[in-house]
C-alpha cells in the first residue's frame, strides 16, 4: 500500500475519544513548529458536505444499498483527497484526519460484512497514494464506548442506530486491519487515562516525524 | 464479463438517437408480449435521483474531482440496479437501459482521459453481475449529434458543455470498447434513416431473447 509521508489519522468505534485526542495532537503538534491541517471529513469541502448528508439521511435507513454507500464514501473521500489532503501536504502540512479510508473497511467490510478485499481495491482506486502513512487505532471495549456516548447526550444518526452485534464486528474489523498492515496501523488501548492515552499517540506521531 | 440474460442496452454519444429508437424498441417488445421496463438511470430511484444532482449541479464544474464524479456514477448506478434492475430481471422482465456502465467508460474513462483498466474494475465492483447482455452503440458523427441537439433547442447542462475535443474521444471510446468486447457490444450506424436503424437494433435483440 502506497502511503504520504506527514499524513496521520486517528480510528476507532465512536466513543473510542479520538476527536478529543486528535485535537490535542494538533495543538501539540502546533506546538512544536509544525504547520498542521486538521480534516475530519467530509474536510468542509461543499460537495463532500452534500455526499455525507446523502449518507446519514435517516429516511434512507433500508433503502440505501450496501454497494451504494460504499462508492459514496469513496466519492466524498476523493474529493477531499483533491480539494484539502493533496494541496496541503504538498505545501509541506502536517495532515491529521478524524477517520479516513480504514473506517470504511472496519464499517462497510467488517460491519456491513461486504467483502473486505474488494472495499480494499476499491480504496486502492479513491486514495492512490493519498494513505496516511501511520494510522492509530484508538481501542475502546464496546461497553466503554456506550458509556461515554451515553454521557454526551446526543440524538442518534443512522449509523449510531445500528445493532451492538455491528459494532462487535468493526471493532474487530480494526484489530484485524493492524494486524494486516502494520507498518501503517497500530493499535493503542484508549480504556484508560486520557493524558496518557495522549502520551502514546505523541510518541508515536513524533517517530514517525523523526 | 459477466452479464445477465434479457437486460439489454442502447449507447451513445447525446445526439444518436438512443431514447428514441429505445422507446420504439420498449414498444415492439411489449406488442410482442414481453414485459418491458426500461431504465433511464437514475432510473426512478430517489436516492439515485440525488447523487445525479450532485453530478449535474453546473456550480461544480471544474471543482468536482473526475475521481469522485466516477465514484457518483457507480453510486447512482449501484442503487438503480439493487432497487430495480435485479428484481425486474428476478421476475423475468426485458430491462431495456438508456445507457448503463459503458458511458462511464467513454465518458469518464475514454473522455476524461481517466486509467480505463480502473473504470472497468471500479464497474465491475458496482455492477457484478447485473451488465447488459448485449448493448448497441449507436454511432453518429460528431457533426450530425450536434445537428440533432441543436434541433432539439436545449439549455447545455454541465456534460453537454464540455468540448469537441472531449466528445471525440468519448466516441472513439465506444468503438473501442465494442472492438475489446465483441460478445456483448456491437456498433450499429445510426447516421442514416431511423427506420432502419431500429430495424437493425430489432434484429440484434430478438436473436438474443429466441
Amino acid at each position: 500500500m502506497q502511503t504520504a509521508e506527514r499524513f496521520f489519522c486517528l480510528e476507532g468505534i465512536d466513543g473510542c475519544g479520538k476527536s478529543t485526542q486528535l485535537k490535542r495532537l494538533a495543538e501539540f503538534l502546533t506546538g512544536k513548529g509544525y504547520d498542521v491541517l486538521t480534516i475530519r471529513e467530509p474536510g468542509g469541502s461543499e460537495i463532500s458536505e452534500s455526499i455525507r448528508s446523502l449518507l446519514l439521511d435517516i429516511r434512507y435507513k433500508g433503502v440505501m444499498d450496501s454497494r451504494t454507500e460504499l462508492l459514496l464514501y469513496n466519492a466524498a473521500r476523493a474529493q477531499v483527497i483533491a480539494e484539502k489532503i493533496a494541496p496541503a501536504l504538498a505545501a509541506g502540512k502536517v495532515v491529521l484526519a478524524d477517520r479516513f479510508a480504514w473506517s470504511t473497511l472496519a464499517y462497510q467490510g467488517y460491519g456491513r460484512e461486504i467483502d473486505p478485499q474488494m472495499v480494499l481495491n476499491l480504496s486502492n482506486i479513491t486514495c492512490g497514494k493519498f494513505n496516511p502513512a501511520l494510522t492509530i487505532v484508538l481501542d475502546v471495549s464496546l461497553e466503554e464506548s456506550r458509556r461515554r456516548q451515553a454521557g454526551e447526550n446526543r440524538v442518534a444518526d443512522r449509523l449510531e442506530s445500528e445493532a451492538v452485534s455491528f459494532f462487535e464486528r468493526v471493532r474487530n474489523g480494526y484489530l484485524k486491519i493492524a494486524e494486516v498492515f502494520p507498518d501503517c496501523v497500530n493499535v493503542v488501548d484508549a480504556n484508560g487515562d486520557m493524558d496518557k492515552i495522549q502520551d502514546r499517540i505523541r510518541d508515536l506521531i513524533l517517530k514517525r516525524l523523526a
